[in-house]
C-alpha cells in the first residue's frame, strides 16, 4: 500500500471558475507509483470550492459561475455580512460545490473522462492563494 | 488490503435521475470479500451526474429533476450552446449533484440506509451509455 | 494499514445547519492512530446531509439555510407530499449538500482548515435522530 500526502498552494485567481488539472498534475509526481487508487483534493477554505466539469470550451466554467451567481445571489439579506458582499455567496458556493473531490486512478494516470478538468470554485473577489491537501493512497 | 477497479457501462437513459443500484450490485461480486472498506463511483462524463437518495417513491427523483430545471434552466443566456439547449443545464446538475459518491462497505455489503439508493443524474436528452469507474477497497 | 469503521447517532436537532465536529471527534479517538489517513462519513439518511462550512459565525449555517429554503422551497408543486411540506425540500437538500464527506487525516487530527467545521444539514422539522457511518483508514 502506498500513501502520501501534502499541502499545495495554488496562485491567487480572480473571482470564477478555474482550470488547474496541469497544477495539480506537476505536483503530483508519486501518482507514477499508483496502478489501482484513488486521489482526494481538499481545499482548506470555506469561501471556495472544488468541482469536475467540462475542459474544453472555457465558456463552460464562465456559465457555471453566471448561474452560481444567480443561485446564490449577492444581495440577498443574508445576515453575515462584516466580510464583505462577496462572502455569503462564497460560503454557498463551497458548500453546493464541495470542497473536496475524489478521483480514481489508474496505471500512474488520474482517471479522467475526456472532456473532464479538475476546477477551483474561487468565490471571493480577493480569494488570496488557496491551500489543498492532496492525498494519494492505492496498490503500487 | 483488498482493492479492485472496474469500468462499467450503464445502458441509455432518458433526460432525468434514475435508480442504478441494482446494477451496480450485479457488477459488483467483489463486494463479498469486504469486511470493512469503501466503494468509489465515479462518472467519467460531465453532462450527468451520480446521487444518493429515496429509493421508494419515484415520485422522490422525478421531484429532484423537476426543480434541478428549475434551477439549472434551459432558457439562460448562456455563452456554451453548439451543444444544444440541455447541454449547460446538464453540466450545471453534473457539478451541483456531483460526479461521485462514496459509499461504505461493511461485511460484504453496501451500507446505504433503509431508504437510500444510487441514482444516475441523465443531463441530456440523448445521453447515450455512460461510463463510470467503480473502485472498491478495503480490508478482507 | 489501519481501518475502523462504527456506527454513531445524533442527538435530534431542529430544521437547519447544526456543528458537529465537536461530536464527531469525541466518537473517533482512533483518530490518533493515523498518520496519514482519511475520514469518511455517511449518514443514512435521504432528507438530512453533509457539509463543511465555517464554524465560527453562527450567522454563516443560520444564511446557508436560508438560501437553501429559497432554492428548495416548500411551495413548489412536489408529487411527493405524503411526508409532509418539508420532505422534499429535506431530499432536495441532501443530494445538493451531499450526505457524505471526506477529511484527510494528518498525524491523529482532522486536517480542517482554520474556519472549517462539519455540519448536519436537517431538512426536516421533526428528523429525529440521525445515524452516521464513520469509516476511518490510513497508514498508522
Amino acid at each position: 500500500m502506498f500513501w502520501t500526502q501534502k499541502e499545495i498552494i495554488l496562485p491567487e485567481f480572480s473571482h470564477g471558475i478555474h482550470p488547474i488539472t496541469s497544477q495539480l498534475l506537476s505536483e503530483l509526481p508519486e501518482l507514477s507509483r499508483v496502478s489501482v487508487g484513488l486521489l482526494h483534493l481538499f481545499i482548506l477554505h470555506t469561501s471556495a470550492g472544488l468541482t469536475i466539469n467540462e475542459n474544453t470550451d472555457p465558456d463552460v466554467p464562465r456559465d457555471l459561475d453566471r448561474v452560481s451567481q444567480t443561485l446564490f445571489p449577492e444581495d440577498f439579506p443574508y445576515r453575515h455580512t462584516l466580510e464583505g458582499r462577496d462572502d455569503m455567496p462564497a460560503h454557498l458556493a463551497s458548500s453546493m460545490f464541495g470542497c473536496s473531490l475524489t478521483i480514481p486512478v489508474t496505471q500512474g494516470h488520474l482517471r479522467l473522462g475526456t472532456w473532464q478538468g479538475i476546477f477551483l470554485v474561487e468565490g471571493r473577489y480577493h480569494g488570496g492563494r488557496r491551500h489543498l491537501i492532496l492525498t494519494l493512497h492505492g496498490q503500487e
